[in-house]
């Protein structure tokens, strides 16, 4: 490709709408353009990269038995009715009516319509697994899309649905897929983690999130230094650093705390270690029919969080997970959110696994502007019922038994779902069995962001002069930069040479042949992330030599221009 | 791929609701499936035919220099308002709101967002041409999708579209695309046409629309046996058969017709030549402003068809075409429509061309119940204007000078235009030039329709059995159909060996592994259509031979299992 051929449309200002970096570069480096709010139009550089991840997820899904289907975006209402989909999902389904006033959606997924198409067309155990993928446009009207491709409305994912028998099946699929994924991430050059993932809303047995590691990623994981485990934060188990609290040292003693109204404070006036503090949190309690009932304490150690999916999910904790109010929490205990603590606490109480092992520590004494000293569990108070109740903290030691956490952030790319049958049983997806009777299939699903995966990658590969594609997604494999190539025909004549020899040996190149001066060509190159970039001048030319200068090291060497296409050839990750 | 890790989806019975042969095929050999109406799955089967046609077409369009870009389906209206467009498109339009109650269009086409792209990105005539295409996903809200895929709401489009600072650019980049076209047609192994479409719509200088030759197809196109010209019957020009009428050889004569009300019943009557008859049609005319203005006669001769489009081009004729009612008919002249003729008519008449050279013809009196025969123009009555008002028959002279006409029928299948600067004038798309002013750009577009192609080539290439692929659009190249496998180890091992072989090849291979009667398989490889079937069976095993079958011959010869795939690879069009 020439560049005088192309729509390069890279920009030297970034736009004042992008916010991450990702979709700053993607401007700039003239790989989308916006339509509407959550709307981009792939511009041929974008569209390029988005091709090369397509191609990777296909080739993947077929060499792991996946077969591809292509179903319509805008799916009817029934469907979505018989699944309890069109009552359950909210305000991202984008609804509507076709000039005869019919109800469709634009699909945000496919479950619907492949349980459907699967209804009709397999009515025999003999025709199973089947595992159907597609690789599609999506809607979702999100409520605040942003970041550019990264969250847009319309966006293109690679979703793969299987169907089984038995859970035997089911689980193999899921591993066939598992290995699948970490296959195409790797082929993409990503460093990303399986992550294991919450199933609760979705229903099912297991579930893993695909993540590639990036400082700016919307999620936070925990990964153990000693093993694979890794989970997201809010879902990793917290283990109490010891097996049993040690013996109590000091007597339990009250002070007056009249200006400690957080454990901050706590801390300060006495010289505490934030360790050896406990704050206590007042929620909504549920009664044994999961009603909303009375008041509930939760206590954790004062560095720590409370994990609110983790509280949510206690049977005694309404859920929703809401705190009390002051006025409620006064009413209750007679003392504010400032001063409360397990000692005389009128209210039933949890406390995560940590605190259970804490002794000699603080916490408020339920009178305002007063706290104890060396509280002990046993001596001074009842220990309550305990739950892990925390997010985990990096240091912790991982639930897996195997080394301790440690914490990055990433950006979810993939999600493996075991569903079972919570469709087949609503949309009655059945088939014949050996033995002749009709049973409802297992059902697995597998989503991959293949638009998303392009704004992940520059989030974790670019530097100040613009984006650093791994091999695999680049637009362009190797860049030619003649110098002042109009001012000279030597520098020319090899420049077009080269683009000949390259595309001769199935290289994909961009031949720069703008008349812009060598510092805009070098800084829109350079921005546009392509890995390799044959430099032609005058200066080399004099030895037979041209430059060849490496995206991602930085590293030039001077090679001759009989040995380049060669060298390019034998060394780039194709 | 194995069948049995395959969804074959094929189908005994013919579904009851599809009308043409290529629906009727699509369904039987498990292509796609109805969602609802006029929107469908793409099962495995035809996703690969599909496939095939979308990577040929974008190889040809980026050897044709197009760049391919990919815009959102979700289109917001504000752009379609400032086309003009949001008013003037009608219910064919999917409009929708999201969840903000902005509203929003289904893209049926791209002219809008491509402009507003262009209109942002290009600033200097430098830039020019640019062939921006991409292949996408549209939705248009037929008011009666059928015919499967060939008329559907959603369906996928090569749109591409061209920008120019001048005529000679557009009409450039035309031809470019016009023998694109040929070349991707031509690759796709289908007898097609280009003809001359009309601009009348859209506007701009040309158009030319790419038909499949099918007799299904909905569109008759006129050909010259001795030359390229090829025209839509409604658009081709009708030429008069000689130059001058023959001289009068009878008296005109008034006779009794109280029975003939139509030009049969009056041939019958006479013994008359229908080409002898001419008939005479009332329709609504327009004043010099346009305005719908009184009565106006047609006359066209009695075996000839009026064509409306050409009718209502006339300036004297109310454009849309209207015809008179019986009641205006009698109050205007005093007979009903069964009796009306040029001599003595109280109203402006235009004849066809071919009524102007006629001479000793019949037509009605305009008093019921009454014809004249042997009425010659200039003696009888005054010939009144003239103009081009038939559709051409088979056998009539060529407009382009060469040959005689043909007509055969198409399914159109992609479509060019000149669109000139309607909408960069509306929407403002514009460049400095080369003197620094600012002007409006020439555009072009181009659109094929990727998805109605396959079933226009099923159209063209079916027999009994189902379907006959062209090569390039097969789903698979050679299927390897062993029978009775289950029964015979030999059989077996010959088969895997030879789909091993295959994949090696790099062919595109079916091994038909299922447990069935061949007598079954058969019918479903034939059904699908694929081009080589290799059939592995005892008795020519104790020959060292399979048989290979080809689909569109039917030809069956003994070939040695070592040459099979070598044959292959040496003979198929890939």
């Amino acid at each position: 490709m020439r560049s005088s051929n192309y729509l390069l449309a890279t920009l030297k200002e970034t736009p004042s709408d992008a916010e991450i970096v990702s979709h700053q570069l993607m401007m700039r480096a003239g790989m989308v353009r916006k339509v509407a709010s959550g709307l981009y139009t792939w511009t041929p550089t974008g569209l390029r990269v988005l091709r090369n991840v397509e191609r990777i997820v296909r080739e993947e899904m077929e060499a792991a038995g996946a077969i591809e289907t292509l179903m319509p975006m805008v799916q009817p209402a029934d469907l979505w009715q018989e699944s309890g989909r069109w009552q359950d999902y909210g305000p991202e389904l984008l609804r509507l009516q076709d000039r005869n006033q019919r109800d469709f959606v634009l699909g945000p997924t496919h479950e619907e319509v492949i349980s459907e198409l699967v209804r009709k067309e397999v009515s025999s155990y003999k025709q199973l697994p089947l595992n159907l993928f597609q690789i599609q446009t999506k809607f979702r009207d999100e409520i605040r899309p942003r970041f550019g491709v990264m969250r847009s409305r319309e966006f293109i994912m690679k979703d793969a649905y299987s169907f089984h028998i038995d859970e035997a099946s089911l689980e193999q699929t899921y591993q066939v897929m598992f290995k699948a994924y970490q296959t195409i991430f790797s082929r993409l050059g990503l460093d990303f983690r399986p992550v294991i993932a919450d199933t609760g809303s979705i229903g099912g047995n297991l579930s893993h999130e695909f993540h590639v590691l990036a400082e700016s990623g919307e999620d936070a994981i925990a990964f153990s230094d000693s093993s694979d485990y890794a989970a997201n934060v809010e879902l990793a188990e917290a283990i109490a650093s010891k097996d049993n609290a040690d013996p109590a040292t000091a007597t339990m003693e009250e002070v007056e705390t009249p200006n400690a109204k957080t454990i901050q404070a706590l801390v300060e006036q006495f010289g505490l270690a934030i360790e050896k503090t406990a704050k206590t949190l007042i929620v909504h309690g549920a009664n044994e029919n999961g009603e909303a009932s009375g008041l509930i304490a939760l206590m954790v150690r004062g560095d720590h969080e409370l994990n609110d999916i983790k509280a949510s999910k206690l049977p005694q904790v309404a859920s929703p997970l809401t705190f009390a109010s002051d006025d409620e929490i006064r009413a209750a205990v007679g003392a504010g959110p400032g001063s409360l603590g397990p000692v005389g606490l009128p209210l039933p109480m949890v406390v995560d696994r940590e605190v259970a092992v804490m002794s000699d520590f603080a916490a408020g004494s339920n009178k305002d502007g007063s706290h104890y000293l060396n509280i002990n569990w046993g001596r001074d108070v009842e220990l309550p019922a305990v739950a892990d109740l925390r997010n985990v903290k990096a240091g912790d030691p991982s639930p897996c038994g195997k080394g301790t956490l440690d914490i990055k952030r990433g950006i979810e790319v993939g999600h493996i779902f075991q569903l079972g049958t919570k469709y087949s049983d609503m949309m009655k997806v059945g088939v014949l069995t050996e033995s002749g009777k009709h049973q409802n299939l297992l059902m697995g699903c597998y989503g991959i962001g293949v638009s998303r995966i392009v704004a992940a990658a520059i989030e974790q590969n670019n530097d100040a002069n613009g984006i650093i594609w791994p091999e695999a997604m680049a637009p362009f494999e190797v860049c030619i930069l003649p110098m002042n190539m109009h001012k000279s025909a030597r520098v020319q004549e090899v420049a077009e040479r080269l683009y000949e020899e390259c595309k001769g040996a199935g290289l994909n190149v961009l031949f720069d042949d703008r008349k812009e001066r060598p510092g805009v060509m070098f800084a829109d190159i350079e921005l546009i992330g392509i890995p390799h970039v044959i430099v032609v001048g005058e200066r080399n030319l004099d030895e037979g030599m041209i430059e060849l200068k490496n995206r991602r090291s930085g590293d030039k060497e001077k090679v001759a221009i009989a040995d380049v296409v060669q060298q390019l050839t034998a060394t780039n990750n194709r």
